[in-house]
């Protein structure tokens, strides 16, 4: 009897959740166009004026000084503002504590250490330290093999990834300003919908990811406390509590409050995990975005015979995107690394798991849906970032149609700085992040799963026992 | 005394499938001759007119201006007229719904919405899903692992390529008159015989591995038909349509009309898998042609010392050549992933099976015959579609013969294009389809290969009680 | 009592081995001496007026033409005298029935059908062939694994390099007429010393590997005969006989005629699998030297300012060296992949072999001796092979060291040309041999050791009733 | 009782260890800076007036000019000033037996087979030969497996690599002589602290590594000697002695001074193991340090337009750095081999052993002390001899900063070589040492401990029946 009504419970839970994300998206959207009111006619006219950077030399400079004066507008189609809600989640759930994300332009971006963001920051890193103590403290009194370490991994990756968050939100103003610098150099946008399609397109992958996390975590809590066959106490809200913070639990007694702290630690550390590859998606494409409008600058000129200033100008103009993305990388490598190692190793791990029998079909249905959210996250941001390669190689191919008439030695210079360049992001300049990754990855992934497969005999993860050691 | 008459049917059935193959390729080729009614003699002396593109700039205008004019004729060794054969016989099968393969030129090429031959693909792609659905249905129902997901995977790669190639259809107009604008560019054959070459060549490829490919299938009915030890039925025609649709058969009762339907939905399937890979050889077989022949040409004129507009043609042919293949990679290479993805599982799956011990020695026949037949034909796709980029390393070979004198900045800029090209299909992007993969292939097949034999055990998969769960 | 004799035995032959090997190279140099009579200081001063390629265009053409009246010497340094006695070995044991190969000049070179050396050969694949046969009837009737295919593995690789070597005498004639037209161009040797080297060299490393080729196959006879522990028959010679040949003596009845046939046929075979590999560093050391001697020319003169027709005549010598070993990567590609494939396969056995405890010293001393000369000839018919690859990289880095005074536009052109250039023989193009290659070979061996010992139990080989069945 | 003063004891070791190092280091840093006695502000006037190589080519003459009568001062920032400490401690160890390594200059180097080192060296050597061939006879009296054959890799590489250091001893004073040419030519370093900072990394990092060695085998004595479960002796030290020379003693019967040589023996080759690593990193550090100084150079006038001889300049020095590498590569390539192989094969060893439990916990602390080192060490190696590669890259990307107006040909030509440059220390140029090395080196080491864990059983190593055959 008990266990129909949960199953309609677990019904309409998952149904809502996939009415609340559209709408979600939806609200999000209208209260964007309300607050910031953009008049597209009114500012399509000027734009115009400096959509064709193959005028002459001036047209360039001029553009530059137009777009000078245009940045006290408010939609400016910056990366910076486009960033700006990503950021400001990212700070809700204690992550990036720079100042002033939400300031007209980057100039309003500054860290400091006095401020609040920053002191909020840190605490989260010790609560999370303390925490991962906790979980070592279990691992270790227990059997170790490469799937009972897995709460160290996630641990120790979101603490590294916080600590280069908060190393990042140091160097985020200077990093912005750098890149404000380059976008006043780009070709100006044609109408005000090609100026607002970065930012739309950032908050949709941002929202959709985290709405998609939300809704994982939802169906795991539903699936634990519903269908929970393993009733260590009567109540189920203590039963779970005292499930999610087993580490916690087995050196205190257990006290209700200890059990909310230690979920709201939990849920915190589920969206770090999530949030390092929106953040890795969002920055691949703002750097995509800003090599696609050159291109399609160039996609236009070149087969014309164009004057060697414009070769000048848009050669030292993909030097300047290429310096800025090295610059990026120092800066988000190391997340990188950290964000595809521990994919890798989830992955592996989940994979592993999908072998087991599950002990109910609401278990089944959230550990598929995690499964395919987990590959599909994971697959998107190696996408996302190594659109930047992509990109980076598209001038290349577009020299070659340059009419021999026009093949100043600039072009000349141009193309060959092209082919023996490698402009991508890369995991602490260990590997380039490329679409040949891609391969190389599933393949390392099969092989090991292969090989993990021997060591696996179904271990019963659902035995009451087993998980339960206080 | 039944079982002698069955081997004596088989092997005349096997000596027949041999004669077959090659009476049916002269008489394609007798029927081709006689239908087109080639004239070579009088061809001859309008093609000696423009085989020679080095007199000057005038005679490439020349000879395109010739050859726009020639486009009438019958016979004109384009890859449209070539490929026109292979593409009726696809659409025989449910497959590239485009009209007009069989127009004189390619202008006759249109894609509809409202054709008959769209819904006739639509009505394969539902059925298919159907049929995977059915099959999902059966293999969740038993034991999971890499052997048992087979129809699965079968199944999905075949709908998959089945849609890329509809949405092909959609952009092969496009593709055809690109490509013969290209083709018009070329230098012109010296004599019909070449001009033949190509549609010969594409045709024999086509038509042997479809001979094969249904020589296969027949053995396999042979195979199951005569040697069948699972008597379920009396009848040996309800027990083999029963065994080929048994995804069916465990939700429906048994029906006559039901098991011819899965018949022929089950010929449609094998037919679909095999021609993934004969169109990508054809393709492969038309874009090397085309490579080959401005090679032809570079090959005569490299040593001696040719003016400058000579090394423009040449470079700027190359590169609308260049342009034409990643067009084409756009357009198929989804289904080159989807092809080279599902060989190399079924080359490991057979491989892994072929260690088991077979009923019969009809049996072994068919299954080492299917073996040999997926090898070679997974081989011969690899090196078709890879001898494109083995033909766009030829002109930086041949550049390096030109003499000091003829050193013109022209060649200069083609060398460097060249030197940091990478010209190939591609596996979505994902991979290069070179001469290299070969290997790489070969050396993945060989480690799962021997990975997955530690898990197998001769399974009895002849064992009438498993195969038969109704 | 027997066995102590047996042992004092084989201590002697093994040291004879040892003592032998030295002495038949001293031997055949002194032959070599001897017969051709060197008169080297008559010789030193024509060879010193054509040492200087530097002094001007002029030089460069008196030098080819005093070459070529010089051809008429009985010691020219060419690669047609200094590989003529490795040829001759094989042509002993029936392999490239080419004739002509002791001729004064190339031009004496000639391949016929109607020659005895052809239908030698022919009849050498004929019984390879039939050998095989019987070869695979005795695999099929035993259990297959990774190890019971051997002979089939031996005796498949030797017939197809034997079919490549009978077509590769076909080419040789040509290959050798372009081999010595582009030995001409080189500049020529200071002393009659390294004019003598490259044949010393040649045929050190072949006899070296003959007589240790020759030496294990004594060893083995030794160990089986001597050490027999499984007497078959009263007549140690039968019961060797008999093991050596079980594929014929498990169809035939037993007679003493087809023991010493089926001998001699698993002699030749032995040689020729041991050829392949020889043969293959003899090529790679003839195309090292010839790049070498370039080489030496560049590293003298790179440092000065050398007027541009130098760096004309060096960079049309380099290509067509270059277009020299890409006919002859085109006529032994083959043999290289085949000859690779089976060293890799065997490298693999015997280290997996290397488990087996031996039945007796006598037996680990082959066992080892066998296993190191197989891991020795491996690596360095890799090593003389790659040794291409890495000379033809030398000329780039020494252009690097040329002034700018003397930066001319041809040697900016030698530069970039060398820059894109991929010169080494490879394997029918599927991979280049590099030095890069070994490390990759290494590691795929170890990974594939590693897998293939968990098939592994001692079978205990040595059992007598396992290898006889009769 | 005695239990609890032993864990006492150990801790307080322990401790010792931990403030010994920094102690270590304070010391010797004081000790420099005693003798050496720099004067800062008195060489800071004349380093001045040369650290700006752009003001004409007389200024790079000047320069060199008056840092040649600079050289009998005594802190000349040298590399042969900086190693010579690292060089004393290894020939204290009987490695790299050069004379005059503190002498002032490099002119003091040289090499002689009469002197004591020289001898020194040999005996060493000897005395490892013999003590390997005890090693080969106990291990091949035992089982033999990837684990047992332990001793023989260790003694193996240590005897290899003493062989190395002493040919590199003999090239070592050209070598130093070529360097400290090169050095010469560099831009000037801007203050004292610049001078100083090479020798005080280098030192640094020596020491530290030969701190936590000697700390790591000082752990292995205590936790052997204090925590020894298996007493054979009644007296420990005989104990101790006993099974650090296991080898000797199960030929020859114990003896105290055998015992105490076997234990020099012992410290001698485990200083050698670490020693080889080290010497790596210190060359890995001066080389980089060259092309940074190069860098830091071009890095400031590279946005100017510079002259055309500044550039010849850069361009000319650069190829005379990495013409140095080559030959320091001739020179230590073997080296790098050794020093890799052996470290790879160590880490999957100890990782391996790592799931076998400990028998104490002072066991537990000196084995995870340990392998944490051995990953260190191994991982530092790795990357300071990759920063060459990453170093010898960035001139590459600051040319592409150069204005149009300064681009000149010589630029050009500086671009285009280095764009295909491989400029990095190899493995007997089997590999190159780069950063992505070390991902593939991570990624053998993962798969190879993912097959050996499953032919690892806890083997229990620690029982004494085991490890005692005497």
């Amino acid at each position: 009897m008990e266990r129909k009504a949960g199953t309609l419970f677990y019904s309409c839970s998952l149904l809502l959740s996939l009415i609340l994300i559209p709408l979600m998206w939806i609200a999000l959207d209208f209260l964007h166009l309300c607050i910031l009111g953009l008049d597209c006619s009114q500012d399509a006219s000027k734009m115009g004026a400096v959509s064709s950077p193959i005028l002459g030399i001036e047209s360039f400079e001029a553009e530059n000084q137009v777009r000078g004066t245009r940045q006290n507008f408010l939609h400016n189609g910056t990366f910076h503002e486009a960033v700006a809600p990503v950021l400001a989640v990212a700070q809700f759930f204690c992550i990036m504590p720079v100042s002033g994300i939400c300031a007209v332009t980057h100039r309003g971006l500054s860290f400091s250490r006095r401020s609040w963001r920053f002191w909020y920051s840190l605490l989260y890193l010790c609560s999370t330290s303390v925490d991962l103590m906790f979980s070592i403290r279990k691992v270790f009194h227990g059997v170790l093999d490469v799937r009972s370490v897995e709460p160290i991994v996630f641990h120790v990756s979101i603490l590294v990834a916080s600590w280069q968050f908060l190393n990042l939100a140091r160097l985020w103003p200077g990093l912005m300003h750098h890149w404000a610098a380059v976008e006043d150099r780009l070709p100006g946008y044609r109408c005000c919908r090609d100026r607002d399609r970065l930012a739309r397109r950032i908050q949709l992958v941002a929202f959709l990811l985290l709405a998609l996390s939300l809704m994982e975590h939802l169906l795991s809590i539903i699936s634990v406390v519903y269908y929970d066959f393993c009733p260590q106490r009567s109540d189920p809200v203590e039963s779970y509590l005292r499930g999610t913070s087993l580490q916690l639990f087995s050196v205190f007694p257990y006290s209700n409050w200890l059990g909310w702290l230690g979920k709201l630690q939990n849920v915190l550390l589920t969206f770090g995990w999530s949030y390092m590859d929106i953040f890795l998606m969002v920055l691949g494409m703002g750097l995509t975005e800003m090599l696609a409008r050159l291109n399609r600058s160039l996609e236009q000129q070149v087969r014309r015979t164009m004057p060697e200033a414009y070769w000048t100008w848009s050669r030292t103009l993909y030097r300047s995107i290429v310096e800025l993305i090295r610059e990026v990388d120092d800066a988000v490598s190391g997340i990188i690394l950290i964000s595809f190692g521990s994919n890798l190793y989830f992955v592996c791990l989940q994979l592993l798991k999908s072998i087991n029998t599950m002990p109910s079909s609401a278990h089944a249905v959230y550990f598929y849906f995690s499964l395919l959210f987990l590959l599909g996250r994971s697959s998107a941001v190696l996408l996302f970032v190594s659109a930047i390669h992509d990109q980076a190689r598209v001038p290349l191919r577009l020299l070659r149609l340059v009419p021999s008439e026009g093949y100043h030695p600039e072009v000349s210079r141009f193309a060959a700085e092209l082919a023996s360049d490698q402009v991508a992001l890369t995991g602490l300049k260990f590997f380039s992040v490329t679409r040949q990754l891609y391969l190389m990855v599933a393949g390392t992934v099969a092989t090991y799963e292969l090989v993990l497969i021997q060591f696996h005999e179904d271990e019963k993860s659902w035995d009451c026992e087993l998980n339960d050691d206080d």
